[in-house]
């Protein structure tokens, strides 16, 4: 709604005026006609755009005049802290696991997936149909793409076993990502000041949407084979808590995968104490020696609420995660999802829907875990070798990263930073404590950039155990 | 990481199941292979997921037996609601403005334009060229892309007068469209239980976001020309907020654009509460008789946080909108944004930057503005012809919809309804008000589909609203 030769010579006079003191006048009308070749209706619009401006004043029958301005100056914002007021929730920092890495380094600390690990040719492809889709020119519903609903419903009812009722298409609500999701979750099935047990360590994102929402954490133990049952039981009993969140396939950063014993405990466990247990399914597609077996899959009582993402096996621009609830918790679930989203793009649900449906997902998948089975391999045969005396409590089936544990004596800021001039980027592991870390660990993820060289970061990591430890 | 004809097999084998008696002895794996013409090693593997499903059970050397299975029966989730406690901050719910409307009715309820209204080519084009770029397989930074940053940052700052620091591009931070950025808002600057004071009428959306927050909505009245200015400073003085959401250009509903003057009294009001305006220039794109003059162009002191989507005026599958914020306050909003989704999609960013940076978008708005100004004048003659008695207080100069006031005897839902019966959806009023409705209002908008039957939609309107008053 500009009109670009009127901008021109507003842009022009704007420097004239600049440089002027304030009363002089400026050229007439015709003047300025003369002076740029434009028509008397142009030069008007250009001098009405810098009235409105302040820059310039127009007095009746004697002409326009360059107004006196305020000089710039530095600007003080402190008013706005006492108008935020005191920080409720503090969030915590971003962790080095969302740091972006020059490309001369070895980079073990990401949470994403290189990009050769991701079906490419196929978002590429599917990206480019959704551009040519109505999804270009509608708004999607609330709940998402009936089809996309449909499709995370059978993939969690092909676990279901005999007598268990699966999930349906109208259980299944989209979000824009599982850190959305997770909020949501936090806000709707917890809320502001009430507890939510979560496994500790685990995934920090989780630990940041739940500082956002305001929810009490509390911590339950949780090792290479999952939490205690017995400390879960406590802690229900002891905070009156009505939500666990935990990731029970090949959980981050541990990568552990609860036994199917462990899984029916905690199932037995978080329906005695009449709660949620909130199921991060993130690793879904991550399984290298085992498959995910989402617990979702066997209950319909209601009690898991399941949460599956997209973004990390399909693509980081699809930010697309189905969260599955039965009963009054999905309605809770959809109004606060609609509430802060509205919708999620239809153009995103369409793509990793066609992603996901191809044949060639399939495949991908299959070569995505012998991919990740060298990689881990690759980087667990290093530090056997180069760092024998950190301590791998477990080589996962699945997921992304080693949870290494380093001497107690360890300076873990010190540590990263001596690894990182040495050209390794790693991440610390406290990050992924709720409450206090109960050791010094790194959280390597074996799925970046450039595996040739995890000999190297192992190398560089034994290295400087042995100076930590001398 | 399912195989298919095993997955066949499974498939038969548990339809068999279904009809058997628990206890029935399966065949033995050598009748199964030739039953189904398939490797013992296929077989055995449908056989261990019947197994793990539960639905079989294998006994050593004697053969694989039908389990007992519990029947299926209705559930009850009445448990969840104790565990979900009471309803915090009941949300709205939705509105009439986000139903999905049938082809054959005429449709003046929608607050998304029709899609002869977007630059539906120039969309397809972005996509597909995003679809070919690196965004596919990487993070976007959480701030947003820069070149996107830098284009909401230019945008504004054209609007900026002499002796006013334009925004830099470090001050715009990228959020997945206005429903997220307003919720981000209002919980980053105000916070649960906090006052925020909001026009009255004002869009349902930003009353919905405060709901979810749990901010404490205080109404502040506006008509045809904006708020009040004393009964803001009132508010400010009694409330002790610290914030005032408006929508000063092209308000929804009322289609309000603030006089320059009343720019002037509300930003000297906000300053001498040290207060916050939250600006919802949500119809930047869509001025008519008038272009859009942002308030956060003319202030420079941290007062005006800005927020513009995109989503309406170039698709509603690109959820891509602008937050514009200086000192502490951008530093909460990133803080939040990040806590809840961690990055917008470097697809939808980088193909919402492609089209507004095309020249074929100022064309499109262009020709918008004039598509627009048919529209409007189109549904307001029909309105004085066939309804005179709706009264219209101001023609708006910009913006998607008319703000019909109807007599005060009407029953509004009645009335709805009764519209509807006879072919025309339309959206009440009452959603459109943070408390009590001052008025039996219809909010008409007259970017939806067909314009050609506005006559026979405010011929409707006329014999309805004299059936009532007769």
């Amino acid at each position: 709604m500009t009109d670009s030769s009127s901008d021109r010579i507003a842009a022009a006079l704007r420097a004239r005026i600049a440089a002027a003191t304030p009363g002089t006048r400026l050229p007439s009308t015709r003047a300025l006609v003369a002076e740029h070749g434009a028509s008397p209706v142009t030069v008007q619009r250009a001098l009405r755009t810098l009235i409105a401006q302040g820059v310039i004043e127009s007095r009746q029958g004697v002409g326009t005049f360059v107004r006196e301005v305020r000089a710039a100056r530095p600007h003080d914002y402190g008013w706005q802290t006492a108008a935020l007021g005191p920080i409720e929730h503090r969030l915590p920092g971003m962790t080095a696991a969302m740091r972006t890495a020059p490309n001369d380094v070895i980079a073990l600390h990401s949470g994403y997936p290189d990009r050769e690990l991701l079906p490419e040719r196929l978002v590429r492809a599917a990206l480019t149909r959704a551009a040519r889709s109505d999804a270009v020119v509608g708004r999607a519903p609330a709940a998402g793409l009936p089809e996309l609903q449909s499709w995370f419903a059978t993939e969690l009812g092909s676990g279901t076993p005999n007598g268990v009722m699966p999930p349906a298409e109208s259980d299944v609500v989209i979000v824009p990502g599982s850190q959305s999701g997770l909020s949501t979750l936090f806000r709707a099935l917890v809320g502001a000041g009430r507890p939510l047990l979560i496994e500790s360590p685990t995934y920090w994102g989780a630990i940041l949407a739940a500082a956002q929402v305001g929810v009490q954490l509390i911590p339950v133990p949780s090792g290479p084979h999952g939490p205690d049952p017995d400390e879960l039981d406590r802690a229900f009993a002891q905070t009156g808590a009505r939500a666990f969140y935990a990731q029970p396939n090949f959980a981050n950063p541990t990568g552990a995968q609860w036994s199917a014993t462990l899984a029916d405990r905690v199932l037995d466990t978080v329906r005695a104490h009449g709660a949620f247990l909130i199921e991060d399914d993130w690793a879904h597609d991550f399984g290298i020696t085992a498959a995910a077996a989402p617990l979702a899959a066997r209950e319909d009582g209601g009690h898991v609420v399941y949460v599956r993402s997209l973004t990390k096996s399909v693509s980081p621009a699809l930010r697309v995660a189905g969260l599955i609830a039965r009963g009054p918790a999905r309605d809770r679930i959809l109004a606060d999802t609609q509430a802060h989203s509205m919708y999620v793009s239809g153009v995103l649900q369409r793509a990793a829907l066609d992603v996901v449906t191809q044949p060639a997902w399939r495949t991908h998948l299959r070569s995505l875990r012998s991919q990740l089975a060298s990689r881990r391999d690759l980087l667990v045969d290093a530090l056997r070798t180069h760092a024998p005396s950190a301590h791998l409590e477990a080589v996962p089936a699945g997921g992304l990263n080693l949870w290494l544990r380093l001497p107690d004596i360890t300076d873990l800021a010190e540590f990263a930073r001596a690894c990182e001039d040495r050209g390794v980027i790693l991440a610390g592991g406290d990050a992924w404590f709720p409450a206090e870390p109960t050791g010094k660990y790194l959280r390597l993820n074996y799925s970046g950039p450039n595996p040739g060289a995890f000999p190297e970061a192992a190398r560089v990591l034994g290295e400087l155990i042995a100076e930590t430890t001398s």
